[in-house]
């Protein structure tokens, strides 16, 4: 393009570095924050830093936090005996909407996967046996993804789990609620069925 | 949600802003400014200042710049007796990826919108008649969208321009290249038709 501003591409160039957003999008997002005012820009610039600066994580379970301890841990109310193991900081969130869960967390930041080079010393499974060796921890459910690197990762870490004599669980394979039978895949259906319950 | 961390509730705020981005994609773009370098971070904020602070309006046509005047205006290789009036810069992008057009351009800021208060006297129509009334300029091409707005915008505009002795013209209706004569709404059709030329 002829008519280029150099600071107006640079910021295409970083909105467009973000997942999910093209150049396409970028541009948009670029010309929206050109329209605002000084002041806004400003803000949403200083919510960029100081979320970065002010986030860290929790030293126990590694899921984010502002400070010293999650509320999570920090939580006298929760089970101290369970443990719930997860991939992401989101994945938190989802069990914590569900109002259910009254145990703890385990963040690994990540799953284990060979193909992008991640092995289980990327991840925090050295601190999660650390946790679970504690006499107080009773069962550790492992909630990463259903996919082939949570399945493996979950395999990888109970094992090392076992021999401490904690429980070790998994989430249950089924149909989603809302769910039609039509469409659901063969290994869904299959673990759907393997898993039914008397009711 | 319990799980609630101030800064980081903020920025999901401020990407939710955006246009386009919903709650979810705001939450995504906010984890992966965590997950970024403090560096990066503060580049990304930095980015958003400095295009708000730097960019400017071309005080001849409006277009955006970061100089005193838009690389358009300032070239002389461009054609004076022609202005290309557009709704917005994304627009004179559009043209100037073309690389037909040597005119200038005009940007308008805006269609001209009673649903939504927006009036000729809060855009550049102003500038756009005082600009037309120069003794150079031999056209003025009404390029806005062809929606309603567009639409009686362009009409609105012309009906000042005319009596300066100006040529107003309006782009081209007809089928998009590429397109598929099935798919065709009407009034593109018989647009299309009305405005066929011998080959």
């Amino acid at each position: 393009m002829e008519n280029t501003i150099p600071s107006l591409e640079n910021l295409i160039d970083q909105f467009a570095a973000l997942p999910g957003i093209g150049r396409k999008t970028a541009s948009r997002l670029a010309y929206r924050v050109l329209a605002m005012t000084v002041e806004d820009a400003a803000e949403f610039a200083d919510a960029i830093v100081t979320a970065r600066g002010k986030i860290v994580q929790c030293p126990l379970c590694h899921n984010l936090t502002e400070e010293e301890q999650c509320r999570i841990c920090g939580d006298d109310r929760r089970d101290t005996s369970v443990i719930c193991v997860v991939e992401t900081p989101q994945d938190v969130n989802a069990f914590e909407k569900t109002r259910e869960y009254k145990g703890l967390y385990h963040v690994l930041h990540g799953l284990i996967s060979p193909i992008d080079g991640i092995g289980p010393e990327q991840l925090y499974i050295k601190e999660l046996i650390t946790r679970s060796g504690n006499d107080e921890v009773k069962e550790v459910i492992m909630a990463t993804n259903p996919t082939i690197e949570g399945e493996s990762t979950a395999i990888y870490i109970s094992k090392l789990i076992k021999p401490l004599g904690v429980k070790v669980t998994r989430l249950a394979y089924g149909m989603p609620v809302g769910g039609n039978l039509e469409y659901a895949d063969e290994i869904t259906l299959y673990r759907a069925l393997a898993g039914r319950n008397e009711i």
